[in-house]
């Protein structure tokens, strides 16, 4: 089947930075039977403002051709008066996980030995923490419906219409069933039913019917609300949550927080049905703030393309870098902060 | 004027033993000459099931007749094939916050010595922790705007339409900007303006308009996703959050979670232009596993009851509760936990 093709876009940001050290992980770990032919798509905020274009479509069509996506990161300086709020956002990353129909946003969870969290000894000697979101990716209240009648008056009046379908509900819902048939068994439907009742209901009911074919998985359901205090009093406690495209983003930032740092956390947009390729990034965003001084962390872009390799049937290597990470994790446990690309190094040489 | 007329509504689970509290704080409180006729409205789940009532328009408007209202607790057991989801949230203490016009959702977080955070010693040691969360309490996706349409079939469509006036984030924001003005002079803007740009725009326009008319008052934005992971690793940076309606319910539940546990976090439903009465509750919800127990913690409501008296006048009532409940916190650190009417009598005993 030839090589793997990897559409590459590093973004904006610090996403250059540890986009960099995710592609020396996977050369390192992609055996050379198979073989790795990157194509590096320069788009995002410095894209635009050099350029004006966001993702124009034939960059689109070509990105759509490959094996799977690796992103770095999208989003400029809020505030900045040449980026209209949410065009990159909106434009570039929310339109490739919707063209691309990314239906699973998946987000693994789990505390890592000897990574510092920011709760207390008490809530962590409970145990192990380890769960999966699945959150939502083509719906909810992300659709971009919504607008707003007489704009910067007084009487202006703005909407956003979350829009949710029982297709879309059940293909993610069904997603998170078998992923938790596969684990511990137990799934949590996080939503806000008591008062968003008429979307409430389609993942209240939906997660209903598609349970009573998993007699083996125990479901609960939580409000979003309460699940922030759960999230930092008991994380042990989840297994996978399923939920919705905007708690998704709120859960699972709360939820790398939690547990070793956002400078750890994975994510996978997967088209389930791989009718086009999935789109693995890390969950932090591109924190202008610290880009170019090889000071972020590149392990959440390292685990994403784990990630990746997993969906593109290399278990086995996917297994490897997760490893290698854990290992790295556990020796650096105490150490000082190494530089971007030290960590990438570090991880790369234990994989070849 | 004569006496503080107050309608008590103690709802359901917990609702109704940490009223008593409160109502008892409260009896202890108000100097004689003011006196306090407190007029009991039974309304919740039990009522609603027993009477199929939820807020008929003549009880609705003989609260309106009162000075304050005090609130416990409303929501049946989620999945009661009885209630359905959302109907007395909506029909009832929504009902209350859209008809009474409660624009300022008023949540202070701060820790209190002794008491027991889920945040490590690290995170702690920064300092103390002390927020107030100013939460728009009449629009945003709490409108009920919306619906369904081929409900129960595989074709469902389900929408939520979350409603963002120009007139609504301003009376809010103006509102945040004079507490911040009375506190540490710090406010952040929490939206998602990157992908609910609609919305985001008003927020964003609105508050840089107010902030024009504030120089002394330093502004600052941040999605919700990021104040997420800022809430559990320096909550110490916050002083005065504005936010919508849904995105103040998620993030007060942390905050709550964080500093002390949500057993110590009271609202004000507040319309600041008195032109129906303000109604406060604690943030928890009604615990229906928990309830009828005497374990549930008072010290929201009676904290609540605080809010009430700095809102009808009585401010150095209002100081008086707070100072009772600090003492009373730093006495019992450490100690066996009480029961809910324990805790009542000690911080009444203070003050009688
Ligand atoms: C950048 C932004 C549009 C994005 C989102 O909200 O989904 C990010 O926060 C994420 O979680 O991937
Ligand atoms: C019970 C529910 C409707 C309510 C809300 O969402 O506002 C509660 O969570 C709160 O925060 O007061």
């Amino acid at each position: 089947s030839g090589p793997l093709r990897l559409a590459v876009v590093p973004g904006d940001g610090i996403g250059p930075e540890v986009t960099a050290e995710a592609l020396k992980v996977l050369q390192a770990v992609v055996p050379a039977e198979v073989g790795l032919t990157p194509t590096r798509y320069d788009l995002g905020a410095e894209h635009y403002l050099a350029t004006g274009e966001v993702l124009p479509d034939p960059v689109l069509e070509e990105i759509r051709s490959h094996d799977a996506i690796l992103l770095g990161a999208v989003g400029g300086k809020p505030g900045d008066p040449n980026l209209p709020p949410g065009l990159l956002e909106r434009g570039l990353l929310l339109r490739l996980r919707f063209e691309l129909d990314h239906y699973v946003n998946l987000r693994p969870s789990r505390t890592y030995p000897g990574t510092p969290s920011p709760l207390s000894e008490e809530v962590l000697a409970k145990g192990d923490v380890d769960f999966i979101v699945v959150r939502e990716g083509t719906e909810g209240p992300y659709t971009g419906n919504g607008g707003a009648l007489r704009v910067g008056t007084p009487a202006e009046v703005a909407t956003e219409v979350s829009v949710n379908t029982a297709y879309g509900v059940e293909r993610v819902v069904r997603h998170a069933f078998a992923r938790a048939s596969g684990r511990r068994k137990r799934l949590t439907l996080v939503h806000k039913t008591n008062v968003l009742t008429h979307a409430g209901a389609v993942w209240w009911r939906i997660t209903q019917e598609v349970a009573a074919e998993h007699p083996d998985v125990e479901v609960d359901y939580m409000h979003v609300d309460a699940t922030m205090i759960h999230l930092v009093t008991d994380p042990q406690r989840f297994d996978v949550i399923v939920t919705d495209n905007l708690f998704g983003d709120i859960v699972t930032d709360l939820a790398g927080a939690v547990t070793g740092g956002i400078g750890l956390s994975a994510s996978g947009n997967i088209n389930a049905d791989r009718t086009s390729p999935s789109m693995f990034e890390p969950v932090h965003g591109s924190a202008p703030d610290i880009a170019g001084q090889q000071v972020a962390d590149p392990t959440a872009a390292i685990l994403s393309a784990a990630l990746l390799l997993e969906h593109v049937d290399l278990p086995a290597q996917a297994a490897a870098i997760e490893q290698a990470v854990l290992d790295d994790l556990a020796e650096q446990a105490g150490a000082a902060r190494r530089r971007t690309a030290e960590i990438g190094d570090a991880i790369a040489t234990r994989l070849s």
